[in-house]
């Protein structure tokens, strides 16, 4: 191993461990970080379910957001998609690259973060690996939860007839990008609330548990709604035709941006929302109903499912509106 | 999210995935990385082991390493963990930040040498996450596998009266290393040797199966044989006494660094062995034996463990050897 920083005076890597991660390790099989694994015990008729996701500063997030909030956001990003499999988190592996100029209160206020969302979400800290790095400040969480055996609903099961429906207001968090990256002075109440919907995703984890055996397929909208769509056409060999009009905007979101149809196609493209996109089929309209209402969660119907293959989005006229690019990728 | 690269004419995101990774996915609960969870059935009687580490272009492997090989290193230091613990590893999920820079030849020979380790050590790609990064690469793992119920030998077990063992030769990764670093013209037999050590770890998953039962404590050496024995020592909370001259040296290294004090030091501080230290009771000498033979590992008697605190290398008078620094630290 090289060292790429030593000479600082702060605190050393077993030191910052001790410190500020071990006591995140609230599982018994965590052992407090202090051996070489973490252990988890079964539970009885579920399966494991497994996600990882890291993200980079300056491009998952910008350097001077809070840190409480970076960590926050590493943990939500794959919470969300335990949420779109309706799956219960339990835990979490940690591998933070951080910045060699980063200080000590830098990561104190981190792991405040985590400790305040692994109490929201009943999570415990299984096991870490921290690293200093010449570049970018990199967080990458590997998310633990547990299903019912069998009961994960997959991005292929959507069917011809089934409806479309998505979860919150779509488009918040990328408007929120936009105005940090353009630097506005004029904040205001609309500004505050789509900042922080694209610092502090919320994983819809009651919504998605819901939805077990009412969805016929379900993702977790992360690169843009019509990307993500997108996937679940192609692994369920299908057409996805999605209603602009119908696309659930926030107030701050019009506010800000406006409902013509240009801002409409910014939100169905401009991705971070981590909402749950789903198909069910018409005879499930009832059941979302009372899902929706018991788990305090706005659920919209925004398409349907066809023959075909491909995502468009439609006019109220039922013409298509050409869009240049679905979503996001990170490369 | 902020695009840091999008203009080289190059594999997107999504096609990475398809080409290179989504092969890997061969366990049927990996959905071939077309959803955006995997699943793990549970295995009667066992407990899920799971181990998360990084490393970061620079820092933990250089950047002229060969792309293959640095994705079987990325592989093989999460699965000496398990090694240590016991544990056999079934699956890995992967999150893969790329420097911008980076061409689709080095993803490509990144993900041959991950086919490669897969094959050797029976695994199957869980999940992962792509991402370009302005920084340097960085390759983070999170290994998982399974080990019997209750089974797992901890780093608190040592006692007093235990001897100290360790498989392997100790110090050819941070000999291998310095070669590297000083751009030796000298090369030969040795050196390769050296560097290949360094560059491509063994985990020693037999043996470490083998010791169930047998081992007092157990953990991996990565920062330091002395650093790792210390971290044994700190939660056994006994003192750990090392003889110099019994520490395993390779003919390799001998016929660089030589055999003095000065090289014996830098071998039990330098890490980067992935061998594994573990203590037990002079009533398993046999049983070790045994183990060794069966697993063709060799083993090394090279200490005992004693009342006190903390790790002592002890010369052949029994005279205690100064030791500035114990092992690395990533900060």
């Amino acid at each position: 191993m090289t060292s790429s920083s030593s000479r600082r005076k702060r605190l050393g890597e077993f030191e910052i461990i001790a410190k500020f991660f071990a006591p995140l390790a609230s599982e018994s099989g965590a052992f407090g970080l202090k051996d070489d694994v973490a252990t988890l015990a079964h539970r009885s008729g579920q399966e494991l379910v497994l996600k990882t996701d890291a993200i980079v500063e300056g491009v998952h997030f910008l350097s001077d957001d809070p840190a409480d909030l970076v960590a926050r956001k590493a943990l939500r990003v794959n919470l969300s998609d335990l949420a779109a499999k309706g799956a219960e988190p339990v835990g979490y592996l940690l591998s933070l690259s951080i910045n060699a100029k980063t200080g000590t209160p830098w990561i104190k206020r981190f792991a405040q973060g985590l400790a305040h969302d692994q109490k929201t979400f009943g999570l415990s800290l299984l096991g870490g690996d921290t690293t200093a790095t010449p570049g970018p400040t990199t967080v990458s969480v590997t998310a633990i939860g547990w299903s019912p055996l069998g009961a994960l609903p997959r991005r292929s099961g959507a069917k011809p007839g089934d409806l479309v429906f998505v979860s919150g207001r779509i488009g918040d968090a990328g408007a929120g990008l936009a105005l940090l990256q353009e630097k506005s002075r004029a904040k205001g109440k609309s500004y505050t609330t789509l900042v922080s919907r694209y610092r502090l995703p919320e994983p819809r984890l009651a919504l998605g548990r819901a939805l077990r055996g009412i969805a016929h397929a379900t993702i977790d909208v992360s690169d843009g709604l019509l990307a993500d769509l997108g996937h679940i056409a192609e692994t369920s060999k299908v057409r996805i035709a999605i209603k602009a009009d119908a696309i659930p905007l926030s107030a701050a979101f019009v506010d800000k941006l406006g409902k013509k149809r240009r801002a409409i196609v910014h939100a169905a493209t401009a991705g971070d929302d981590y909402e749950i996109a789903f198909t069910a089929p018409p005879s499930a309209r009832d059941a979302l109903k009372r899902a929706a209402a018991q788990t305090g969660t706005p659920v919209t119907e925004i398409g349907r499912v066809e023959g075909g293959k491909g995502v468009v989005l439609l006019d109220a006229s039922g013409k298509r509106i050409p869009v240049k690019r679905a979503g996001y990728t990170h490369f």
